[in-house]
């Protein structure tokens, strides 16, 4: 089969791999229908998360399923299928307190790489979540967005306690920032600031739901963020970049009691033990337990209530998977859908 | 009137300071019955914190009123009160979401200094709560106890939300640490495990709650709490203390999906923001609300269902407060009241 192997930071191939198989009784193997490139991908294509060795990549897909272990009773052959970024057993303690993510038998999808044509799933009956039935094509980027970044979103607005009587502020403008906009206005938030100073980005932003545009950043961004909300600071505050200077853009911007939502990749950050004491703020974020929210994802999207598919701007045949990271690395796209 | 005043780190006097007058129609002034030393007053004792010359010192109080300005309608002269480390005006939007500690007229009473035996209240209607009547005298030390060291024990335990089902990890066997336990005993908490290497704070933490003891700290602490809960870490975890290793115990202890309430006043504490996202862990604390719980706290106090005043193990007058703070200082004192 086909798959996506990075070899060093840049050097993204399409090769072929060894066809998956069954290991465990638990596992499925899925024919994937599309898979995707995540804002995470490009730490190490960027040189900042090391490598070692050629690594196959990818996290995010949706498809059929072709093959399942003897101890599979959930999934059957043929099921239309999404899964999320860490396999787990939905079962344990973890899971069910709704944190799948830290599962106690987790196994993260990016060791395997589903940006291929086959994918092995681990702890299946788990994992994966199916479909009605199999989709209509123009449903599929939607529900692939459920995979992860409408998932994380979604988490990092309910982390924000997101919801009626709420002024939202969200500090990054890419796909997970754009659906955690999505995310608060279903929630049921009042007001929704989006911080963002990409006309294109801005304009998704307002068809999410956002009300109000901040383009400042930094000491301006959280100035602009306190003159708009009578001095106080955002009752929630949604963090979608994993940068020291957007953490601390979006503990500054939060009021007393209010309540931050993190999910970028936190890499090199240091928060100063004092300023976020005196914060007060609720702090809760890490990588989303995206199953969680699935079976209500796909239900908003098979009923047409959402479509967060729209953050794909640019779709390419996996054969292309070089061309799709290189136009996110350069900001050309905000997220890059791979056809299998 | 007399007021302890420090010079410098270790020097700690009794002086004759001017009367407090009222300033603000929103202020009182009150007769202190009983003031005391607390942990934070330490830092600047021990030089961690910066003096900038000689500094009135106390932030814990409980007395009569002797005087109101024009402007305060719910306090009464002859009124017995408790107030907190935060005058507040209790009416603006964050006092009135709990968080009174951050009012956007907040005074700090450390920059008053309640060890004395007359003091300035501002917003007196916002920040003190009469007694049904005047105290039982054996009621003071628990009255006295709720002015800084048990509401911020019960806020940490509210933001680690302890409760039902729960078990419950106290890092930090000083008065706050301590009352955490008796607070998330009256919270519901189904177990919970004081970290503490000292004999007589172990008896206290038993009287209090504590259901296990753990005198490991740091990497074998955090085991041991794993061990005791399917290594998985407690659900709720209180942070006392504020030191880098010990906030690092609390996250470290605290399951995927926990809570972390920390009050420890985290002089030179760097959180890595990396273990922090991974740890999934929500993290709320800071200078507790006191102000929203006193009424509860005075009742369960008159009622004699609590007694936190059982936290004061040196009872020294005024003049004698030097002695105080050297007995805390070398821990020979868990806490020190100060009869005035």
């Amino acid at each position: 089969m086909r798959g996506v192997v990075m070899h060093a930071p840049g050097d993204v191939r399409v090769e072929q791999r060894d066809d998956p198989q069954i290991l465990e009784p638990t596992d499925a193997i899925i024919r994937t229908a599309a898979v995707c490139i995540c804002g995470s991908d490009l730490w190490p294509y960027r040189g900042i998360e090391k490598l070692n060795g050629p690594a196959p990549m990818g996290h995010e897909y949706v498809g059929v399923v072709e093959q399942i272990g003897d101890a599979v009773k959930n999934i059957k052959v043929g099921d239309f299928v999404v899964g999320s970024f860490f396999a787990s057993d939905n079962t344990c303690e973890i899971c069910q307190a709704g944190y799948q993510s830290r599962c106690v038998h987790n196994v993260i999808m990016g060791s395997i790489g589903t940006q291929a044509e086959l994918v092995r799933i681990p702890l299946a009956d788990g994992t994966l979540v199916a479909t009605p039935s199999v989709p209509d094509p123009s449903l599929i980027p939607s529900l692939l967005a459920a995979s992860d970044v409408l998932g994380t979103g979604w988490f990092a607005a309910v982390a924000a306690e997101a919801g009626p009587g709420k002024t939202v502020a969200v500090v990054g403008d890419g796909a997970v920032g754009l659906l955690a906009i999505l995310a608060a206005k279903r929630l049921g938030a009042d007001r929704i600031i989006a911080m963002s100073r990409h006309a294109d980005r801005q304009a998704l932003a307002r068809e999410f739901g956002a009300t109000d545009i901040v383009e400042q950043r930094g000491d301006e961004g959280v100035a602009k963020i306190k003159e708009l909300t009578d001095g106080l600071g955002a009752h929630s505050v949604i963090e979608a970049v994993g940068t020291q200077e957007s953490m601390e853009q979006a503990i500054r911007s939060t009021r007393p009691g209010g309540h931050v939502g993190y999910v970028g990749v936190t890499y090199e950050v240091e928060l100063n033990g004092l300023d976020l004491f005196f914060s007060g703020v609720h702090l809760h974020g890490g990588p989303a337990p995206v199953r969680r929210f699935l079976p209500e994802l796909i239900r908003l999207i098979w009923d047409r209530k959402i479509d967060p598919g729209k953050v794909f701007d640019l779709e390419l045949p996996l054969d292309q998977a070089a061309e799709g990271y290189k136009a996110m690395d350069e900001r050309r796209a905000i997220k890059v859908l791979l056809r299998v």
